[in-house]
């Protein structure tokens, strides 16, 4: 399978990492057989249709500026919609940054794609929280395949399980803890006690914490998240004005230490049912599966068969996040090349 | 699709009554379209090629003695085999009592179905403890369809995410909490401090423990399980007996307390590795996903990407079992019937 990388930054390069190590182990396990026929940044484009060598393209990532100035017959210059209109691939990999404002460039990148006819597998946010239906729909009348593991919970399989092999669930209800920088934090003011503020300075200089988290702490990478989840999983049409949102600067030490002598955690959870969509800071019982500590992630699907069942699973890091790539791209070709 | 139930017990009973309530909904949501054209007890067996109604199927089900006494032209006498060689089928669901001791009878009736080129789904654990790697093999050589989701963990679908979503990962630890009874006491244990033969005792009257509740105790069902994953996940070929069994019975409400005491939680766990397989009672820091209460099961995977992944949920009942067996109906259809 022909495979277009549009997006070259830290996702990126290590899924291009993995596919190097792992890429003998998909084809003797799974049967996969990859070729990256481009690969794209805001800089410029490595095209060859015969297959890019991986290790060269790697090297490239490792040097400043786009990769297209460091690769014997790069492209500078070259965009990303020129790759998706000009290249022979099946399947386009959308790794570009995410706005959740307006989606774009994913939005266009994804839907030109799809109107070419070829699978679209991504792990950008954006286009997911502003045309989730639009783009369900899109992929239907294509006739390609759609899939966004990533878009949630880095490693979290949650789509896939939902959809895989619970799909003779019916869900009615999503909780989840989904943003590992509020997790981090509210996990360590509790073991601590020390100030939020410290805390996020900590998180920071570990690069857990992005240097503006104002998303992350307001609530509204989590509600982007929910988003998500609940257009895919719950089959709605839901934004994300549509959901009530409460970040969790206003809570201190002293919330965390009461909650857990009381044999509980504050958590930022968001909720998502027939009746409620939202995120906030709240109470989870210690033994909970949902009270997990960190940077993990944690989803709960209630359900009418199994009633709940919980992941949980590192919600970020590249490495991490290659796997729900990866994922996503081996069953695209399962499902394609049978 | 057309379907043959192997067993009436209460899984048989309690999958027959999801199929009522679900067949309209899995119509219309993935379009599977199931029939089932044979139900068998040890008693006789319903047959009807056109489709058995259902309702008559499990009111049939709530009287004494066999099924086959209860309906018009229900054949009294006639055997799980007869059915398997006899009935038009397109899928076997095997649902007889276990033996982890020789898998009979479901075992013959597993093989017997695949050399017959039908595909099989089963909760039945012995014949995978006994032969899985036989089982495989017979499978790909018939080119049947194989699923046992409902093996470990009632709803907990551990199989569907290694070998869908995560196919990507390479797995080289499974940790599990596999054993809802034992779970139930040892949390019972803990927060009441209540000791071992009186909370057996409670959970033998809730129906959580049975009768005779040795395997459970003894670890020997959560080696059962832990072997099944072993070779299913691990691509091993291992056997019951060489799992390091230690169970819970020398566990009591004191060390349970003390474990608590110092931020941990006692567990029977499963490990599976490639130097160590072994189940025992182990401490498990209280804020690990592992550390599930009551009736909870849990299986953390350690892979190369994704790192860390656990899945909880119910691992017991004949619902949340359908859970498991319904998810893997509707993928057999999926992958069939294209």
């Amino acid at each position: 399978m022909k495979v277009a990388l549009i997006g070259f930054g830290n996702l990126g390069k290590g899924l291009t990492r993995v596919l190097l190590e792992k890429g003998d182990y998909l084809k003797e396990k799974s049967g996969v057989f990859l070729e990256v026929t481009a690969a794209v940044d805001s800089g410029g484009a490595i095209i060859d249709e015969e297959g890019i060598n991986i290790k060269d393209l790697l090297e490239a990532g490792q040097r400043e500026g786009s990769i297209a100035e460091h690769i014997d017959g790069g492209e500078i210059g070259t965009t990303a919609l020129d790759v998706i209109e000009r290249v022979n691939s099946d399947l386009v990999v959308e790794l570009t940054p995410t706005s959740i404002k307006d989606g774009e460039p994913g939005l266009t990148h994804i839907k030109k794609s799809m109107e070419l006819g070829k699978h679209v597998v991504t792990a950008n946010k954006g286009p997911l929280v502003v045309g989730f239906q639009e783009l369900e729909k899109l992929s239907k009348e294509a006739g390609v395949e759609f899939r966004y593991s990533a878009t949630v919970g880095g490693a979290m399989p949650i789509f896939g399980l939902a959809k895989g092999q619970m799909s003779g669930d019916s869900i009615s209800e999503i909780q989840g803890v989904l943003n590992g920088t509020t997790n981090y934090i509210l996990t360590r003011m509790a073991e601590e006690g020390a100030p939020f503020d410290v805390v996020l300075n900590e998180a920071q200089e570990l690069g857990i914490a992005e240097e503006d988290p104002t998303l992350d702490i307001d609530g509204v990478d989590t509600a982007a998240k929910i988003t998500i989840l609940t257009n895919s999983l719950l089959d709605r049409n839901v934004k994300l004005d549509d959901v009530k949102i409460e970040g969790i600067s206003r809570i201190g030490p002293k919330v965390t230490k009461l909650a857990q002598e009381t044999g509980n955690e504050v958590k930022l959870v968001g909720i998502a049912n027939s009746h409620t969509l939202e995120v906030s800071p709240k109470l989870v019982p210690s033994n909970n599966p949902l009270a997990v500590k960190g940077s993990l992630n944690s989803v709960t699907l209630k359900t009418d068969l199994a009633k709940e069942i919980t992941i949980t699973g590192f919600g970020a890091g590249p490495r991490e996040t290659s796997s729900a790539l990866l994922g996503d791209i081996v069953n695209v070709y399962k499902s394609v090349e049978v």
